[in-house]
């Protein structure tokens, strides 16, 4: 729906933590050949971030120096790319949507990322689509940060699970301010149907399909890295992924039913929008049939004949407006018994 | 949809019932430290019965003591968990949604609540969102205090099998309570269609839809204890399990139709709506057909020109209300022809 | 939709037809401790029809006699249950829906009455939901008391699938009653839509979703039945269940098929509604937009100015005259124009 | 649909094609003890055809001669009968439907026609539901003259797999007639949305329903027949069924995308009218809107006060008439303005 | 949808490019007699290009000289085939629909044209369903002439997905055309709907149908491709034909949305030609609702009895047209107060 463009050519930056038990290190990374290729016997399981995936040479030089695929990096660098898992034998790849509210823009409430993760041995590599302050992995840092915390115990496969569980914890959010949002337009539509609603039930829609399309993938990729018994995922942290799995179920539940309640609200407001025709149209016929007949008797002695006997009559007059209330009584009571009133 | 607020803090109160084939013993726990962790030998089935789970103190004292896995306590402790079963080789976790109708309040319809059973060697844990009077498992309890009951004869097992088998009981409850209602609905939309009533429907559905997000999950849960010859629950338990599935799949089956049911419902309900727009149409159209070309001969005769011989006519008059006549009846004869009368 | 009450308490009457090839004995049953438990040399194969469910203390007694599961016999005597097989090694419990037309009562069409059949060694114990005249069944008795008979070679799993075969031929007919009205309803729909007849396409349409209730899971039984390779079920037999089953799809196909026709109908029966609004709007229009002008035009010369030199004019009134048929065959050749008529 | 009623009773004809590498020889067959059990060593393949299913005591013969499983005769001799394949051993049934356009009669589109195979060893017996001049395997039998066809040097599965081809290139045959119908429906709705066409719809859809439902059993028939790696089906037919398959699929797809297609149109034909009533209802308005102002405006001067200063107005009638214009073409204007005109 | 008529009898023309790591040679091809049958130990890769299927002489000789099944072969030749993968042993039959965008002509949207990539040992055989000026596998020539393209360094399997990956990227440059189209038509609808646009709605509905009807077959190739274990396709191209699998189910995902999509704005279509309605309504019933009243009153002063007091009342004309006034006013009052105004 809204990429934000990247600029290519500069190079992105690159931050690095490495942990172990004891310790955790942050360092900045200025070129790729300070990157370190961690082996099965490292100290520490190193976590790369890099914050931008626009610069060619940049991104061919990380794929040379831990010797990835040539179609993992084309996955990392193409940013509008189906969430998907790929099992490179020494690599996996997971390349997700990460999905946030837009706080300052009003027009777009969805913002979706490209997030790129690489697990290897002792090593993540995460590729964010563009650098944001305030990054949305700063609670998973916190955590690393914290002496005891089980993340530290863990091996890069935990943190996988981590940087998983925080990215379906915004989906959640979405959720949670969706649901927010249709009770209030249920509320509205029930209690006061009002066409221009129906524009914001139609946006509401859309953003159901679009957070659909992301979500449906990212329980396949989820499930697949929980069944697929991968060499990189250990026995301990598919438990975890399992969770993550039922969480990223809940979401699609959640939109389903959405949808669902929508459709529902969508039906009542198509049929109060009849029903309002339909007294509007009443309102017509009552008018209609009262006042039709009685101009149709005024008209008749406004006539100009010559010989109209009831015209000399004393109370004539007083006669014809006698019928008229009463025929417009009688009608009255017609649709009174026809429920019309 | 409604979820009541448990006080944080407070410890929740814990029952033990422990019972063997010869007695069954109930006690009141005012520690977690009373709390006995049974082995394989064990002389008695324990049953703790935990009425909340927002005191995260006594939640960890808890787990440190029957040493569960951290996600098992998160999972119990976060209650708006979608309906699961966790198999960790030694425990396992079942947690559903327990559903009962409110008779307090009028506005809402269907109460839920999480329930949480850890079901261990000898050892069920039962947690509940939150105390009530008149607990929903009075009707287990009462069976285990009878002497030759089944339920004192099997293991821990059948007691899991005894709590299911009576929350689903519930669900066939508000089923029936909701079939109830369908039926007058369909009564009432049928004999009287009263755009009021659409709302009814529309909660009607809202409910269908929460019922269902409940339900399908459940059966999955139910399917897998009963399919995946878990050492935990014995094969003579397998076949008790089976029969829990049949009445989940029943309630399921019940809610499809339900939704079928009421999709005709608001069918009829649209199309009674046009046709009594219908009916209206052709009381303004039969009435302007009449009396128009009537209000245009008196205008004709009520004009003022100079030379307008039939007004000085004799009968012209007569003439005139003759012709208004026959033109009603005619149109009259015309409507019926068209089936409009 | 349906349920007559058994009266409770009284005992039900049980019927005995055993039989071999040469010969077929038929024995009316006065008490439980009367009926034999036949082994694996049985002489004779053993059908007990026992007509009614409704007394606990005799079920018991029979639950006791052939040492049946307690779960079996509950789902025997609880009339309400979806039809399933459930297989107890040395028995099996086959409950499904017998369905037959209604011919007595006007208001309901089709009565639904549960039967189970348990299959043992050289044993068949059928329990129908209530006693009937002239039972569904007398077409299997007869055939039993014919000497060369196909179904007197046989064991009890073939008088099972005879059985089986009479219930799912009575679908079949009420399948094709529905088809010849669906047909009546068609033609009356595309011929004269009429409101009235939508509410018996309703009708239509619950009983379509009643008898779809019933004729699934009745699939799943016989399937299950058919590949399941159970042991009381001989190969030769299941030859026999697999042409039940191809009838049950056929049922199944037959009952989706109307629906979708039926959907076909309904939209049909609404948009000749729109139609017929449609011509009404048309009529009401073409009224007004021909009688408007010329009520305007008699208006004008209705005034009572001084100075209106038209109404002195000789031949005023005819030119007034002259314009409005003019200005009404002007608008009547321009509704051709449109297609209005 | 519509099928032919039968003339019991009488012998159906048997025509009999016996065919090598090296000859074709057909003969007619008038009695059932003149037909032959080929085996293995066979030098012929045997392909009988039998026009009619309706004798009972010719299908006995048969039986009896080929030692037919009974169920197999009962399927081949009832006629409304769902597609389907049986494996009996020594034989295989193959039960379809053959669907031609009916080119004689008006009404009716869709001739359906019951086609049994029996497949043995080097036997082919085909049984059709009864007899037409210019026979639809008139084609195969051309074939298996012509000295070098593949047909002459395969054996009786490939003659299957011939028979079945012709079979479902009715089928195509039928599908391209439909989809030359529904592009001209379609152009007609889109460029003239009429009423009547909407029952053409109808029958169309219905046409649709009719078709699916006997394609999509086929389908699972000839699946089966390529994949169930039956012993009388050689490695080589397989390939063939696999092409017959890919057909059937096709024509699966053409019907789905068909009853897609028409959905639209129907909603197209729905939303016009919708859009034309809109159209009528502006008409009425706008007529309404100029005249009734106009009229109350004469209605005025029309009222036959003494004191009425307007009345003596030198001016006065022009002034009115300039006002009604003025009032019509502020009307016009506004309208305009609201886009109706 | 469209096909273009290939010219019959002539010879198409064929081009060979045969390349290794080192060298790429281009020729053309005059006669079949030409052409090479590489075996295992060939230097090089052959990839005939063939544009155009309709000469079946030269058909017949390409496949005597591959030694063609003869199936595989009238799959290439008949031009309305659904995409399919079919295994002969010795070859692969990839047979798809390549999609483009036709610039030419205005009224239809997307062309479609059969291709067929026979697989063999060192060889690829393209058949093309006619010459078209700038090919679309010109990006692919290009790459093979570079000295240093991966392309060159692999086998046939590698240039099968290469051109498999050109098909599917046209696929999804159609897929981004009318995501843009969707837009503005979303945008024109839902700021201006208009009945005109409702037929573009319809066909871009039929091109996602057809679309769709393409698509989905060739998602079971690619993927057969992937999974099927192929002997002609080697492991390492495995990992590359999952990529054209995952763009594929991108494809698809994206026609499913806009699907979903167009219904969403076809709905907001229909209500807001509902609520235009309800709009055109309102008006008509205010117009009447006010100036039928006042009619009436005028009519009754403008009757002619001879005793009227009202009419020699000095101030009855202005207290009538104060009354009108009044009633008007009021009417109106009423209006606001029922949110019609």
């Amino acid at each position: 729906m809204e990429f934000n463009m990247p600029n290519k050519g500069e190079n992105a930056p690159i931050t690095l933590i490495r942990y172990n038990a004891d310790e955790c290190i942050e360092t900045t990374i200025h070129s790729v050949e300070e990157m370190v290729v961690p082996d099965k016997e490292s100290q520490y399981v190193y976590w790369y971030n890099i914050d931008g995936v626009s610069n060619p040479g940049q991104m061919a030089e990380i794929e040379l120096k831990y010797d990835l695929h040539p179609l993992l990096m084309e996955d990392v660098a193409s940013t509008d790319q189906r969430p998907k898992l790929d099992d490179y034998d020494n690599y996996l790849l997971v390349s997700i949507k990460m999905m946030r509210f837009n706080k300052d823009k009003r027009h777009k409430n969805i913002l979706s990322e490209q997030l790129s993760i690489v697990l290897g041995t002792n090593l993540i590599l995460s590729f964010q689509e563009n650098k944001k302050k305030g990054d949305v992995f700063d609670a998973n840092r916190e955590r690393l940060r914290q002496n005891k915390a089980k993340i530290r115990k863990n091996g890069a496969d935990y943190l996988l699970y981590s940087l998983l569980d925080t990215v379906v914890d915004h989906y959640f959010t979405i959720i949670e301010l969706l649901g927010d949002k249709l009770e209030k337009v249920e509320q509205d539509m029930l209690s006061n149907p009002d066409p221009s609603k129906l524009r914001e039930l139609y946006k509401f829609r859309r953003e159901l399909i679009y957070l659909r399309k992301s979500v449906w993938p990212l329980r396949e990729v989820i499930s697949r890295l929980e069944r697929d018994e991968l060499p990189l995922i250990s026995d301990s942290v598919t438990l975890y992924l399992r969770d993550v799995y039922d969480h990223t179920i809940h979401v699609i539940e959640s939109v389903e039913s959405y949808r669902d309640i929508l459709a529902g609200i969508v039906d009542v407001y198509l049929s109060s929008v009849s029903n309002k025709m339909n007294s509007v149209m009443k309102v017509l016929t009552i008018i209609s049939t009262i006042f039709m007949p009685l101009a149709f008797i005024t008209g008749v002695y406004g006539m100009n004949f010559d010989h109209m006997p009831e015209l000399h009559s004393r109370y004539g007059y007083y006669t014809v407006l006698g019928v008229c209330l009463a025929s417009a009584v009688g009608m009255l009571l017609y649709f009174r018994k026809m429920k019309w009133l």
